[in-house]
């Protein structure tokens, strides 16, 4: 089987809004889907229920038994989840974060790095592919803007990592737009604070998206 | 008559393919138009044509008449362009610019700063706006993608200036988003180092244009 097609084995570190649509959105696409958390008892005996189908974990058991691992902590979390999860040598690895401060007005690197390149640095081996970071998770799974849909953007710099993460956006419903080299994070990540800012700090709220057309 | 409509004086600083673009479609809209260069003379013997309608002179006579002054140079070349326009309070700033490295494939600031943010400080008392700078030149007055309009993305932290800028963002056939505060520049000059990356470092040419689409 091409390592782009069919189903797969993922490994969602985090159980946020984020990791928590993925991971149910996934599931229901027929994946066989693990939740990591630093400690999962806690995590259900506070109510964290990781939705039908999905398993809920330590962030080492998520990725270890998983081809492909998705990073949605928040950035502050990011750098110890990656040291959970052990060794991702050859694993694809989808970096869904974005390096927001805490007041959601800025992010605290970018323009001569990102968030992709630092994990990338912090899972040396690992495939790192940027998705899944640039709209809102409540619209995946629900990304159609009238007769339109919402384009979720990825950029990457293994070429097979990159076709099996645009069968996984396209699970969510979102048209997959590959923007180029895994550098170009640096521009995603600041076109989903954009997204954040239009959403949060001008209180317009979650329903809208980036399209790029072309001609 | 409000500030917003009708006809205005407008001085555009750099005749390249920015601002001679700009020059020539609000020309045609009605405005009264002037394009300054460092050395006039030497443009017009290099063969170089302002287009009908519109002057060309020096970057001071360009902004001295104007009520808006639009900055359409090179990064490297802004502060010295603010600074032969003389003094610009009051007068509604427009910044087209992106801090470009001249590989095209970074930006030299961003993240905690823009280059509007840093075209306020070279021109204190002018009402900075960013906008023309998130889309190719060559869609200007050529914006539409099937039933769909490109959009121009705009900040500013002066609403009535905003306001101008819209209308000349509408003159050129984009449909106007208003995405916030000046500091928002932070994430326009992104988005335009990836439309800049995908036409030109990834050979797709110009024919794209973001979209922000809303529920």
């Amino acid at each position: 089987m091409a390592e782009g097609k069919g189903a797969k084995r993922i490994g969602v570190l985090g159980g946020g809004n984020v990791g928590g649509a993925l991971a149910r959105l996934w599931a229901g696409k027929g994946h066989t889907v693990s939740i990591g958390v630093p400690d999962p008892n806690r995590t259900q005996a506070k109510g964290g229920s990781p939705g039908a189908g999905v398993r809920l974990t330590t962030n080492r058991e998520a990725a270890a038994g998983a081809e492909i691992v998705a990073l949605a902590v928040p950035w502050p979390a990011a750098q110890e989840a990656i040291r959970a999860a052990g060794d991702l040598t050859g694993k694809v690895a989808i970096d869904c974060t974005n390096p927001l401060s805490s007041d959601l007005k800025s992010l605290t690197i970018g323009t001569t790095t990102s968030a992709a390149e630092q994990v990338a640095q912090w899972a040396p081996g690992a495939r790192v592919v940027k998705a899944f970071n640039n709209i809102g998770a409540v619209n995946f799974g629900n990304a159609q803007f009238g007769n339109l849909r919402a384009d979720g953007f990825y950029c990457g710099d293994d070429a097979a990592a990159k076709a099996v993460v645009r069968n996984l956006i396209e699970d969510v419903g979102l048209d997959p737009v590959d923007v180029g080299p895994l550098r170009n994070a640096r521009m995603l990540e600041p076109l989903a604070l954009l997204w954040i800012d239009l959403a949060v700090n001008q209180g317009q709220g979650p329903g809208h998206a980036f399209k790029l057309l072309r001609r």
